[in-house]
């Protein structure tokens, strides 16, 4: 419960309305009603400003007309996020450490932790203050958790991976797992390249529900600072992902593939072995990215992925091939037809 | 163990041939053997149909000189459907309540369940009759299991979902998970979203292995009655897919997608935000469906995916490129040449 | 630590240098420092050799002037391989059995195995010698787990299946869960087809980290001897993948599907149902192969997947349809002008 005067320094806006007013939730634009706090994403809310019974809206400027109670923000999307982080983050309780909690020989454990039952944790494991880690969670030893992180249910986390401060990672998630590393034999037998490197998640990542993060062959896998993975997405051995990139669902990158940091990485895309992805950059939804990548290239496509732009031209030319073909087929009659003329 | 009259009357087939002849299994027409009952899948089959030693063969139509026992069946894939449910069903046993169980405070549980070793249900939660909850499973806070729903093994539902009754979710599947939602502050990091809406499965939905489906932002996501997904599905917050639609393996759906019912989605296809796909559309393999879709669309492709005959054009096109560009080639060689000759 | 005369003994390798030198490590070639084995991956690797402080370098061929310790191998890649598992392999010790294990009626248990906590085996299942088992395994009933194999942290196995000798599945996947078979009824509600088959995984493969492989509708999902899978990927009911097949990660097999042996499969790929991947055969990355390939095929493209040559033919094509559409654009000009000047 917050009035906007606070909320308005909280979340860097500026308030045009009642100083007063109190609001309690943050709530989207269809559901908002008294009390809560919402924000116009687009031009298209701004015509349905004065229907909302929100307390108070977050808009980027006011304009002429306006009754609501406006919080005027730079980006009104990243405003909301912080409104909704004040008013909705519960504040952590430390649970406690369950009974049942196996802590291998030698694993620490910091204090004020939040160990749901069924938690195994292996040898000189450490694990730092305020960490949750719901059930089934299952940590290997030598692993180091740093601070406030929050390991969801039956997530695995092999020997030796280290995981930053205030990370997340969502259920189901693997870290660490071996590395695709096979050679073939004289008789096409694969022989395993052993994986002996680990994984390195550092401070503030989110990891989505049911990703797979191979350890290193030699040296780590490493999610910089700040990054974010969305769900079932694939990471090869030796990968490093910049700081604050973003990837979306079902992507995959490849061993070896070291992404610049900033980069927007959208879902299902893939990326060839041991390519480079310049900072800032953008890959659109389903590319197979095969060659390096500049800075802040914008790349989409199929496969290989081509200039985003480049290859929108190609793309609308493609689903004019049957009109280009019967063109070229009025051609060469054409010119058939005045070439008999011609010859005759 | 049934004779074919009353097995007819069951499948709501039409018996040519023995009512007192029994059958114990259903199977494959290359496995089935006396006893058995089977079905031609397609044409190829009628021609075999004799060799077959099966007891009955469910046929979309009875021929001259098929001398086994007939099922006549509109569609006989449905007919063997419903004969391998009513023959291989196993009884529902309730196996009990393991000794074990973690049921938080407030929890209920309903009658007759089978709830195996190392499960934990969370407080609040209500678990419904007949329920099966594997080895592994995690339940969290305030969620609720419809009557003779089966969870499998390590499969983790997060607080506030609602599974219906008679739901399938196979091991490693996840739901609940947050939705990606981060907004980039001036500096670049990441600024997460809070998730705070649920996941709603209606009755008779079967979620295949290591799916992941995220809760909604606000509000909830929501499968409806009878959908079916196949494994490695990632389902984005307040995605909503429709009753009776099947989804194949390593599809993707990004947040806010609206799904309609009885749709066919194919194997590793991919949707845009905020789209809708009408009910009755067919989405071919690999397609990436950037735009929303009409009623009973058949669409395909790779991306964007385009209408399914249209596309299907481009691409035996796209097969034949070089010759397209010969051709092109040869013409201007030609008209180079006239035209020279011309000036000449 | 092994003397380099011993060590080319036993990667097959011809020792060019000092036979009593001593090796304790193998280390990527940046890595490697004194006591170090380490290989020159190719050509580039050659100029650097005398700048390597390794005790030894496997190479291809000796060349003048290299000045390290040489072993010579025709495949460098396949003998380091071999060297890494002879320094680092840890020896196997069996931790023995944890005292919570919840092993079923009938279920038998080899020796010397290392049975981490918190694992489940369901009755009449049978697990080799030397089995390693590790926390939140659940095993099914009637299954059986060869000897010497690593089951990872939170795998789960439905009844009835089969894994072979020496096989490593990692963490998170899911073997013997229902394959996705629904029929439609006049209503469109989706009738399930049950799943009666089993999954039979042969000795010495390698699965990656939360894989979904589906039992067989009637009769197995089959991976023969040495198939290694990478991480997430789908493999139908009824495919079987041949002998030595190697899939990269996010890949999807269609139900009865059947890949050759010693094909390789690249990330992302999809296949259609009950088609053939001959012996031998390359997919390229995010292929859809949608109909029967021959043996020693390499395809690639989107969908359908190509002759892997002709297809980057019409790719280059592709990524100039703007210039094709111009060229095309000219010639109608010109031919245009000419006509209306030899019609004036």
């Amino acid at each position: 419960m917050l009035t906007l005067s606070r909320l308005a320094q909280l979340i860097g806006a500026e308030l045009v309305g009642d100083p007063e007013a109190v609001v309690t939730r943050a709530q989207s634009f269809e559901s908002a009603a008294a009390g809560d706090v919402t924000f116009a994403a687009n031009a298209a809310y701004l015509t349905r400003l004065n229907n909302s019974s929100a307390t108070a809206i977050i808009v980027k400027s006011a304009e002429p007309g306006m009754r609501s109670n406006l919080l005027i923000a730079p980006s009104p999307k990243l405003a909301f996020a912080r409104a909704l982080q004040i008013l909705h983050t519960k504040p952590y309780r430390p649970s406690g450490v369950s009974a049942d909690l196996l802590l291998g020989e030698g694993a620490v454990l910091g204090e004020d932790s939040s160990i749901h039952p069924r938690v195994t944790v292996g040898s000189n494991a450490r694990i730092g203050d305020r960490v949750t880690l719901h059930s089934g969670v299952v940590i290997g030893e030598r692993c180091s958790i740093g601070d406030d992180t929050v390991v969801h249910a039956n997530v695995a986390i092999y020997d030796d991976c280290q995981i930053g401060k205030r990370v997340i990672v969502h259920s189901g998630t693997v870290i660490g797992s071996d590395g695709f590393g096979f050679v073939a034999d004289n008789d096409g037998r694969q022989v395993k390249v052993l994986q002996l490197g680990r994984v390195v998640v550092e401070d503030d990542c989110e990891i989505g529900a049911n990703c797979a993060i191979d350890r290193g062959g030699f040296g780590d896998t490493v999610l910089k600072r700040g990054v974010k993975l969305d769900n079932l997405i694939q990471v090869g051995h030796n990968t490093e992902i910049g700081e604050d990139t973003v990837v979306a669902a079902l992507t995959g990158f490849s061993g070896g593939t070291r992404i610049g940091r900033q980069c927007t990485i959208a879902g299902q895309v893939g990326t060839n072995q041991h390519i480079q992805i310049g900072d800032g950059a953008t890959i659109t939804a389903r590319s197979g990215v095969t060659k390096s990548v500049p800075a802040k290239a914008v790349m989409g496509g199929t496969i290989p992925a081509q200039d985003y732009n480049s290859w929108r031209r190609c793309q609308v030319l493609y689903s004019r091939l049957p009109q280009l073909a019967e063109r070229l087929r009025r051609l060469e009659r054409l010119i058939q037809d005045r070439g008999d003329g011609s010859e005759k």
